[in-house]
């Protein structure tokens, strides 16, 4: 059971979340509560970091930002303590999460749940400090932002159960609520459908941990903290027939940065995208058009707020190859997401001509099998989500009926 | 060099004891420092505690307590590297501080500094969390409240050098000096005076911090964070002569509980104590008037914030041993103290005078050879410290100036 931050915001918060993880206890079933830190306790970290410097030292940063979880697990196992139940906090390296020694964004390497499954042999509530791990040097280390979720997932395949990600929201949507009032909560969508959706804009679960579940055959359960209806599960399932259009994702948290005079040779495009994860950035999408007459351009995109890290690196990159480079900040982008959609070839032709109805431009378009997105202006992306639901809506509610009655 | 919650309490603070440390690194000493938590970050913490669980579990409590220092060390460190100088932060755990699994009030056991020296050889500055170890069982302790200080001590015990507690005020002073407005500052005080003083109520060092200094030879300079003046020394100096009074402490947090009716045989104190420190609660004075007639009382004093703990327990033992018992909530505690007192035995008369000549009745009386403490009403005790201060004045200035030209 993974409670975000907002599940945890204050006391009374994580005096309801104890009482989830007592209820859920109190079935039989051997539980274990993965936590965040309280509400914006890790943007308040790291300002206390920028107000001391810069550029704080990763090893440091991982040290400092590392408390916020910890407090949330203390807090819950006192709550549950005090409910009458027995319970320990674990810390992320207590808890066996050993992980590589690339600070702020460490990948896991080893599960070595032991002193989870003595205490949950002993009959207590487990509370895992999510978001960290601790590294082969020894030191504390984190797995990036939001990675309290892959802390869950990775959890649950190692220990063998499922994952339930308790959020603020009722589960995985058509589009966003706040900007499609008649958004529909999904019953079930297939874990490479999430994959798209997480890697496209959908806040609800970080991409690493669906990769990860994916890959592990973890099935996920989101819900909400606040309710006890039934959420969206995340999880294979055979007997079904493919939606065509799953959901449609939107993101605002990208910026667009085109290389230009790219040499076509071989090797070019691993050079640059070496020395980008070389910075620790982390690309999605990346679009390069056919090469025409000598030199390609190359679109990438990256988290905004990577951008004055990638500005190093992206500068010393051009100067070596001779390139240049430029940065489009005022781009969004929407996607339309859906496993059927590979056997269903119309879906990108009549996306493109919703959004050239509504007089919206499209600046850039990458395409998987099971997903088509857009680079729009980014203050028209609410318009472009509002306009696609509705000339989706068909396929939309055959979706959400199809997995809601499979 | 040990920093506590007022000299880091927010990052322009910490900036500036990063420069401390960088300053006293550039003179080629190896540099440890022990931070506290900022400011009233550990009160917020506990207040949290308190919010889930009236009485929150003990190791959880060490749990959520003990991020507090490792935030200030985090950031400490980063702002060192931030001036271009290599540091690295280390938890009580990281720092070699292994303690039993007296959980929120830990002794420790064993100091394995292993990773502290590596990193000193390696040139860098090091920082540790301040108040926490890790215990036996592999769980996070503290060491109870200030203790910080004991954490410097203890490292500068096993790292073999001097021990620097930087504070907000000057040093030791012959009084408060926002009671006495002419109190001075000491330029030494021997370790057993400063066990007393800590012990009666002199705020600036931790008392167990004194006692494992007094034991391992270590020497410790009490100075200010703010400014670059010498504070006091406290150490042995065998060629001076040992001042009659040093200084002048009190305390109102103390409670005093007697107990009445106490069979006077052999075993009954030694049941009642240990089933006091089998609470956790740390009695400081305790008194037994002479036996007259049979039953005796004894009265000591506990930590105000004690008494709900210790209601408990009390009433317990006066169950199954047949005592009543009954508590002073109003009362403190003044003390003289003064190493050269034991060859000059007209003190406590004149202590006594001085009190009669103000109208300030004397509840209780205790002595060590080199101390004298009085119980009276708490709304007197500043009246008394002054009176004393003046009282002691020609005593007093010789202790400092003894101590300043030695």
């Amino acid at each position: 059971m993974k409670f975000g931050g907002t599940s945890v915001a204050d006391t009374d918060k994580i005096r309801n979340v104890a009482r989830r993880m007592v209820a859920t206890h109190e079935t039989g079933r051997p539980t274990v509560g993965v936590v965040s830190a309280m509400g914006e306790t890790t943007d308040t970290l790291a300002a206390l970091a920028a107000e001391v410097s810069p550029r704080p030292h990763p090893r440091e940063m991982d040290m400092l930002l590392s408390t916020g979880e910890r407090i949330t697990a203390a807090l819950c196992a006192m709550a549950i303590e005090d409910m009458g139940h027995r319970a320990v906090s674990l810390t992320g390296s207590q808890a066996g999460i050993v992980t590589d020694t690339r600070h702020t964004n460490a990948k896991i390497v080893d599960i070595r749940p032991k002193r989870i499954t003595e205490a949950l042999d002993a009959g207590m509530i487990v509370l895992v400090a999510g978001f960290q791990g601790v590294s082969t040097a020894y030191d504390v280390t984190t797995l990036g932002r939001g990675a309290s979720d892959l802390t869950a997932v990775a959890l649950a395949a190692a220990l063998g159960g499922d994952c339930e990600i308790y959020t603020d929201v009722e589960g995985v949507y058509t589009a966003d609520p706040r900007i499609v009032p008649d958004a529909r909560k999904l019953a079930r969508v297939s874990p490479l459908e999430m994959l798209e959706m997480a890697g496209s804009g959908a806040r609800v679960l970080q991409l690493r941990s669906v990769e990860f579940a994916r890959n592990h055959g973890v099935p996920i359960h989101v819900r909400s903290t606040f309710s006890g209806t039934e959420g969206t599960w995340i999880r294979e399932d055979p007997s079904m027939e493919d939606a065509i259009i799953s959901g449609i994702t939107h993101t605002v948290d990208e910026a667009y940065v085109t290389l230009t005079d790219v040499p076509d040779k071989p090797g070019t495009a691993a050079g640059i995208f070496n020395a980008v994860a070389a910075a620790g950035i982390n690309v999605d999408t990346i679009i390069q058009n056919a090469v025409t007459h000598g030199d390609a351009d190359v679109t990438f995109s990256i988290p905004r707020d990577d951008l004055p890290l990638m500005t190093d690196t992206i500068e010393g990159l051009c100067r070596v190859l001779g390139l240049h480079w430029g940065v489009d900040d005022t781009a969004g982008k929407i996607s339309m997401i859906g496993a059927g959609m590979k056997s269903h070839p119309g879906v990108a032709a009549r996306m493109f001509q919703t959004l050239a109805d509504h007089g919206i431009n499209v600046r850039m378009i990458a395409t998987s099998p099971i997903k088509v997105s857009c680079v729009i202006a980014r203050d028209k992306v609410d318009e472009a989500v509002l306009a696609l639901h509705d000339a989706f809506q068909v396929e939309l509610e055959l979706a959400q009926s199809g997995a809601a009655h499979a």
